[in-house]
């Protein structure tokens, strides 16, 4: 028998295996489910046990345990690779939105219905399932396979870049695949090769040293939020590009091959605009939708507050106006500099009048997996094997820090092979995951050790 | 006897009736005061009756009493003024931060200390003498004199626009005489004949219909800070000039000998610097600062808010910003006129891409009561009689409303003859009026009726 029709006459039993483990409510943000939470790491060690895994660790965090497992019987001359996900999920509130129960998982129409089903159970679960059937008819497998499965992802992996840290050498592999995002849409397999990354300010603008009657001063002394708008206004030009000296130097620019595959994806401008809720869409001139969300540098603002916010009218002239604002990034922006240009820039546009304070908050660096990397390349022939249609190269626009902790501690590239789909609604009740995906993730999933081999 | 010998005689007396006046809590923001508010009314009525007004006249309003008088002996071929004034005050907190109790009046150091002492107590007790000294003396007053004295002004004179309105033809006059300001310095005694307006708006820059998520987003719709912020630094050239089209069509330019005159005055830039707390005086180009808050508009932010505001970073692109700003504006500019070419200016430079409202909250228009008025000029020299040094001619900043009410609906003309000093901490503890200024108030005042008939 060999691995795919291993996969395909045990479907049902997978399936059953994935309601288990969406049964247990593993609330990581919840300090009454820790209990639960715990519960889900012991049932993942098992079942990865069960399944023929014998190397499996429980290692206690200070927070939730993350659940470590390998098998290296491949040997090596072969590659490793680390396969990185998270069994803790959101919290199901509002209950009463849910059709129903969130941890009584339920299908309904091709899909299960359950809290992490898609966000990161059921994609995790797919992976799990290639190391079985390739443990069960070839007693082991064609690479190298690190398992990293944490339960803090949705509370901001706190105790995770330590433990990765600490853990350099263990976790030394060729790449990481991650399976907790989402296609393109429905029947487009896809790989996610690039993410921006992001560079948070805070700014202050300090005017009189105190409230001031706007009729006896104003006219005559500097207006913090007429000030701090001078700066918000300073930062792009009317084509949306941004004016900060040196901003674009680092950015690579999309490449014509980059931009056409990107033309050709089917994308409906007007479902985007009425997904966002905008009259139009707006950005820098000269670029498309899809690129301006994933491959351009941005500088949004955030929040804003100063002065008298109450009901009605006040005749203050206030004395102090504050904003958070953010670059997303993309490669090869780097944070600490972009901080320093943007510091510069206010340095040269603020009046002096006015005292600023600029503050930086975390940042973030963009990655980009090349798409001639090896690994990607097998994942790109894994998807078109199992999904018999070709698969499309794409990026995102937020950040995923894991990424780019493994991109930086362990140097290692990573394949976002996102297996969910845009209206998956996850951390929304009614979260699912498309029953095709899980099996088409199981078969995809098999057919990458092969292809990594 | 004369009037001013009549005064100077009585001037211990004076004091001690004062500090009676001054021992009633008439604090009408509080309900729990509303019988010393009437108590003070009262005492009112009756003082005026001591001195020789038999007119007088107690109208209940819905909040606290107007006192009403008259003396129009003088005839119908004298001119006729109304003294307007009020008897209410502020709320004495806090507390522990007086040196003497608000409401125990005491002398130290040529000052009486009392909540309300210059606020408007003091000042408007000062006219009563004059009339009192008058009528003991001559019998008679050389001019018809109205008294409007109210008792809500610190919470707004609710109730005094509908009651001018409703007795229009009882309070016809030539001329109002208001002593609730301050004089331009110590020993400087001053007419302020103009006051700016008010136009007050509330901006609402909409852009996606709910918050979005700034890394799935970001790049590729409007977002709302950034466009208020481009509307904000549009109404500002860099030379600190208003680039609404037409703003300053309506505007009365200073002549040159008022700036002349404003250039005069003893101005401390250090001073004016270290009591609003900034690093430097800011303002439209060629204009000084007492021109700039005398004389000229201003578009100043009052208040904003919009997105993210708790502590830390979000990275949301935010839905909606708003924001309040109010112009101040001078003679000739109307505050209907100014709401229709901010609109339209908003309308111009607004992206098309969001939804702007903009709502208007109350105007004010700006008075001015020219400085060749025989009312003015009467004050001028009865200033100079009774300080034995030539007046000056200021300008408020601020607005006064029942001064533009006076203009509306009596179509009367308003002489400002403050008696207090900048540093009198009206609102503030160890509230203070100048005995010297008291005492001049009365001969001015006193001299005041003879220069009018």
């Amino acid at each position: 028998m060999s691995v795919i029709d291993y996969i395909a006459e045990n479907e049902t039993r997978f399936l059953e295996e994935l309601k288990d483990y969406l049964r247990i409510p593993s609330i990581s943000t919840d300090k009454e489910h820790a209990g639960e939470v715990a519960r889900c790491a012991n049932w993942l060690v098992d079942h990865l046990k069960g399944i023929g895994v014998e190397h499996v660790e429980l290692h206690e965090t200070g927070g939730h345990p993350i659940v470590y497992a390998e098998f290296m019987e491949a040997g090596p001359d072969k590659p490793t690779y680390l396969i990185y996900g998270h069994y803790d999920v959101q919290p199901p509130d509002p209950l009463e939105l849910w059709t129903s129960p969130p941890f009584e998982p339920e299908v309904r129409d091709g899909k299960i219905f359950a809290r992490g089903a898609t966000d990161d159970k059921g994609q995790l679960f797919a992976h799990l399932k290639a190391v079985e059937a390739h443990l069960k008819i070839n007693g082991t497998l064609p690479v190298n396979v690190k398992m990293l499965i944490e339960g803090e992802e949705e509370v901001g992996s706190v105790h995770l870049d330590p433990w990765v840290e600490a853990n350099r050498e263990k976790l030394a592999c060729d790449a990481v695949v991650i399976s907790d995002s989402s296609m393109y849409a429905k029947g487009i397999p896809s790989i996610m090769y690039s993410l921006r990354g992001l560079s948070y300010f805070e700014i202050e603008v300090t005017g009189p040293s105190h409230d001031l009657h706007s009729g006896l001063y104003g006219g005559a002394v500097p207006n913090p939020i007429n000030e701090l708008g001078r700066i918000i206004a300073s930062f792009h030009d009317p084509d949306g590009r941004i004016q900060i000296d040196g901003f674009y130097d680092d950015v690579r620019d999309l490449e014509a091959d980059e931009r056409q595959a990107f033309a050709d994806l089917p994308f409906d401008v007007e479902a985007f605009k009425a997904e966002a809720g905008v009259n139009d869409v707006q950005g820098e001139a000269g670029f498309t939708t899809l690129e301006r969300k994933w491959a351009r540098p941005t500088l949004d603002f955030n929040g804003i507050i100063g002065g008298f916010t109450g009901e009605g009218a006040k005749t203050v002239l206030p004395s102090l106006a504050k904003a958070k604002f953010s670059c997303r990034l993309v490669p090869d922006q780097q944070p600490h500099v972009i901080e320093e240009l943007v510091e510069a820039h206010i340095r040269k546009v603020a009046s002096p009048n006015v005292k600023v304070e600029l503050h930086f908050h975390h940042g973030g660096k963009p990655v980009i997996t090349e798409r001639d990397n090896p690994a990607v390349q097998a994942a790109m022939r894994a998807l078109k094997k199992s999904w018999d249609t070709d698969p499309v190269f794409i990026r995102g626009g937020g950040s995923i820090p894991v990424v780019a902790t493994f991109a930086e501690v362990l140097e290692s590239p990573t394949v976002l092979l996102g297996l969910g789909l845009n209206d998956d609604r996850l951390h929304s009740p009614d979260e699912k995951f498309d029953l095709e995906n899980f099996y088409q993730g199981i078969r995809t999933a098999a057919y990458l050790w092969d292809e990594l081999a």
